[in-house]
């Protein structure tokens, strides 16, 4: 995917279902992706990875056992491996995600949403 | 740094140096910076890492050898391990870097500049 320049907003516009991040690119291992929210997420936890949010468009507050973090555009917080938490947003939002490959967005490949390249 | 929003205008404030990345977060191992630059950087690879570069405000061309790639606000690239580059900048912009841990910014301990938290 490398080559030219990816556009997160242009990468946005190619779909419209929630909760289901899409690889726009790679590097280190690491999946790049953008991903559509609203309303609540499972409560979850990756034993083995931090979860890397940045807010592109919208507000998501990240509701964690710690205590909640709300993020506006150009914001990002970093849940540390282990800790509960769940993205909540009252309206449709846009994070960019980073997270190594093959983790389970759900923390739980049982459930966890097919990442696709887009 | 955990436990609040880490809002990358915010940190871009607090400093005014070019081609001096400042951490503002970190996960996995890796090193979350903000960086401004103006001018042409160095000709640089790094052979052991990818080079993540994500456009924040203004216009970055990542100049490679194998060509180049412009980048405006929104928009990243990823330079692949091994490869020669250098980001130019006519005009002042910011950029969000993510490398590993310590990664010299020019491709060589010698010469890179020291990256600080703030």
């Amino acid at each position: 995917m490398n080559g030219k320049a990816i556009n997160l907003s242009e990468k946005l516009e190619t779909f419209s279902e929630y909760w289901s991040p899409k690889i726009v690119s790679r590097f280190n291992g690491n999946d790049v992706m953008v991903v559509k929210v609203k309303g609540e997420f499972v409560w979850h936890a990756h034993e083995e990875t931090d979860d890397f949010f940045l807010v592109l468009d919208g507000v998501v507050t990240i509701e964690t056992e710690d205590g909640n973090v709300t993020l506006n555009p150009g914001e990002l917080y970093v849940v540390p491996k282990g800790v509960q938490h769940r993205p909540v947003a009252a309206e449709e939002a846009h994070i960019l995600l980073i997270e190594p490959k093959g983790t389970p967005n759900t923390g739980d490949i049982a459930t966890a949403a097919e990442k696709i390249d887009i």
